[in-house]
C-alpha cells in the first residue's frame, strides 16, 4: 500500500511547537508585538504561564485585564526571574538598554534563553556579543498602523517571515526555543545573520519610510510649496495616501529604526538617489513615450515577475 | 419663522445636473473612466441617448452588452456627428491625437461641446488652444487598479475632484455643460488653469509614480542588487507594497502622462532628490534618534494637519 503524503497541518504544527515551547516565558516591554505573541501563544494551546513587564505597567494591566497574561510583575527582575523564555518586546534602542541590565546577564547564564522582536538587528547583536549573552534575536515580520497592546491581534504573525539571528554564544536549546516561538506564534522562521536582515529591511521597510517621508518634505514643506501644497493636497487619491503611508507612522518608532541601521539605509538610500537622477535626466530631457514606457514596463516585471 | 437649513441631498444634486444634460452624448474612448461615467449618468437619471466608439470597438461592444450604452456606431464621425457632448475619455497621448480630427473641429464649430478626461492638461489645452477649439478640459480625480470598461463602477466619481480647465474658447454653454457632467457623476467640479492643474497632479501623482519605479530600479534591478533582492523580497510587507503600488500600474498610460506632464514632473523631482540628499547627509553623520524623530514628526505632521 502506498503511503499516504503528508497533511500539512498549520494549526497541528503551532500546537507542536506551543507545547515544545518552556513553562515560563516573560515578556519585557509589551505593545503591539508581546501583545499579538501572547494572543497567538494562547491561540496555538500554550498551556504555561506569561508574564509581562514594562516601565510604565500600562501594557502588561491591558494584558491582565484582557486574560492575555497571568501576570504583571512591578518589577523587570520579578519577570525575569521566573521566566525560562525571556522576550525583549519593544523597539531598537530599548531593547538596546534591556541587554545591558545585569538581570538578564544573570538569568540567562544559568539557562534561560533571551530573543527580541526589534526592527534591526546588527546593533543588537553587537551588544549581546559585547556581553558574551546567549542571545537568540528576532524579527517577526508583521505590523499594523496602529500601535500598543489594544492593538494586539492572534492573527498578526500568520505566514508571514520571522527573522531568527543567533548571538555566537547561543546555545542549541536557545535557537531552539526561539524556533518554537516563531511557528507557535503562526510565523515561518527564517535564519539569517545579522548583516543579511539589516541590508534587507533596509530596501524594503527602511528605505521605503525615507521615500516616503522625503515625498511629503518636497511636497507639502519645501519653501516654495507651502502655498500649492493646499491646492495639490485637495486633488490627493489613493497613489498619494499609498506613498505616504509610512510616514504617518509614529517618528519614535522610525527614528530608532533608522538610527540603527543607519549604514545600510544610508547604502540604499545612495542607490534610490542613483534612480532618482536618471529620471531627472530622462524628464529634463524631453524624453518619448517609448523610452518612459520601456523604464515603466521594467520596474512592472521586476515586482511581478515569481521570486527566483 | 426661522428659514430651515439648506439639506443638500447629493443624489438629488446629480438629478438635477443630470437633467440639464443635452440630448445625445458620444464617448470617444471607452475605458474604466468612460465607461464608468456612462454608468454614473444612468445612476443619475441621464434619459438621453449614450452612444461610444472606441478604435476597436472592443469597450463599446462591452458596454451594448452591459446595457450602459445605447449605441456603438463603427466610425468616430458617426458618434461625433449626432453627440451635443462629446467626451473624449482616453489618456493623454490619445486624446492629443483626437483633437487633431476634422470632424471634431467641425462639430464643435456648430455647437457641440467638447471635454476630455485626461490625467494632463497642459498638452491638451494648447493643442485644443492652437485650433481654436471651444474646447473645455476635465481631468475627475479617480482610478482604479484594474482599467477596462469591464472595471468601470458607477461610484467612482462621488465626492471626488474633477477638474475643469476651460479653454480660451470656449463658450459659457460648453463649461456648464460639462460642469454638469462633473455633478451628475458624483464629482466636486474645481476650476483650475491648465497650469495649476498639471503642478498639482505632479506633486500627488506623477512624482509618487516616479518615485515608486525609482524605488524598484534601486532595490530590484540595480548592478549588484539582483542577488540580495531574492532575500528582502521575502521580507517584503505591506510598506514594500504600498510604496511599489503605483509601479505596477499600466506602463503605456504612465508614460503618456509622464511625456505630456514632464517639465512639471521634472521640478517636483528635483525638490525631491534635496530632500533625499538632506536625507543621505544626516544618515551617513551617525544621526542622534532625536534628529530623525524631529524630521519625521515634521513629516508627519505636514500630512495630518487639517486643510488651511
Amino acid at each position: 500500500m502506498a503511503a499516504c503524503p503528508a497533511v500539512v497541518d498549520a494549526t497541528e504544527e503551532r500546537r507542536t511547537a506551543a507545547a515544545r515551547l518552556p513553562p515560563r516565558i516573560a515578556f519585557v516591554g509589551f505593545g503591539l508585538i508581546g501583545g499579538s505573541i501572547a494572543m497567538a501563544l494562547r491561540e496555538a494551546g500554550y498551556r504555561g504561564s506569561l508574564a509581562a513587564w514594562t516601565p510604565n505597567g500600562a501594557g502588561p494591566a491591558e494584558g491582565l485585564r484582557r486574560g492575555t497574561v497571568d501576570d504583571a510583575p512591578a518589577t523587570s527582575r520579578a519577570a525575569l526571574e521566573h521566566a525560562d523564555l525571556v522576550i525583549l518586546a519593544g523597539p531598537p534602542l530599548a531593547v538596546l538598554a534591556w541587554l545591558g541590565e545585569a538581570d538578564l546577564e544573570r538569568v540567562v547564564a544559568s539557562g534561560t534563553t533571551a530573543t527580541d522582536v526589534a526592527s534591526t538587528k546588527g546593533m543588537v547583536i553587537a551588544g549581546a556579543e559585547a556581553r558574551s549573552l546567549p542571545f537568540v534575536g528576532g524579527h517577526p515580520m508583521a505590523g499594523r498602523e496602529t500601535s500598543g497592546v489594544s492593538s494586539a491581534v492572534a492573527s498578526l504573525f500568520v505566514d508571514r517571515p520571522w527573522v531568527i539571528v543567533p548571538a555566537a554564544a547561543a546555545r542549541e536549546r536557545d535557537t531552539d526555543r526561539v524556533t518554537a516561538l516563531a511557528v507557535a506564534a503562526g510565523g515561518r522562521p527564517i535564519r539569517m545573520t545579522a548583516d543579511e536582515h539589516d541590508l534587507a529591511v533596509a530596501a524594503i521597510s527602511h528605505l521605503p519610510l525615507v521615500a516616503a517621508a522625503a515625498l511629503v518634505e518636497a511636497i507639502a514643506l519645501s519653501g516654495d510649496g507651502r502655498g500649492d501644497w493646499t491646492v495639490a493636497r485637495a486633488l490627493a487619491a489613493t497613489g498619494w495616501s499609498d506613498m505616504t503611508r509610512l510616514a504617518r507612522g509614529d517618528p519614535d518608532m522610525g527614528a530608532g529604526i533608522l538610527a540603527t541601521n543607519s549604514a545600510a539605509v544610508a547604502a540604499r538610500l545612495r542607490a534610490y538617489r542613483d534612480a532618482i537622477d536618471e529620471w531627472l535626466r530622462a524628464l529634463e530631457g524631453h524624453p518619448s513615450p517609448d523610452e518612459l514606457r520601456e523604464r515603466l514596463g521594467a520596474a512592472r516585471d521586476a515586482l511581478t515577475e515569481p521570486p527566483q
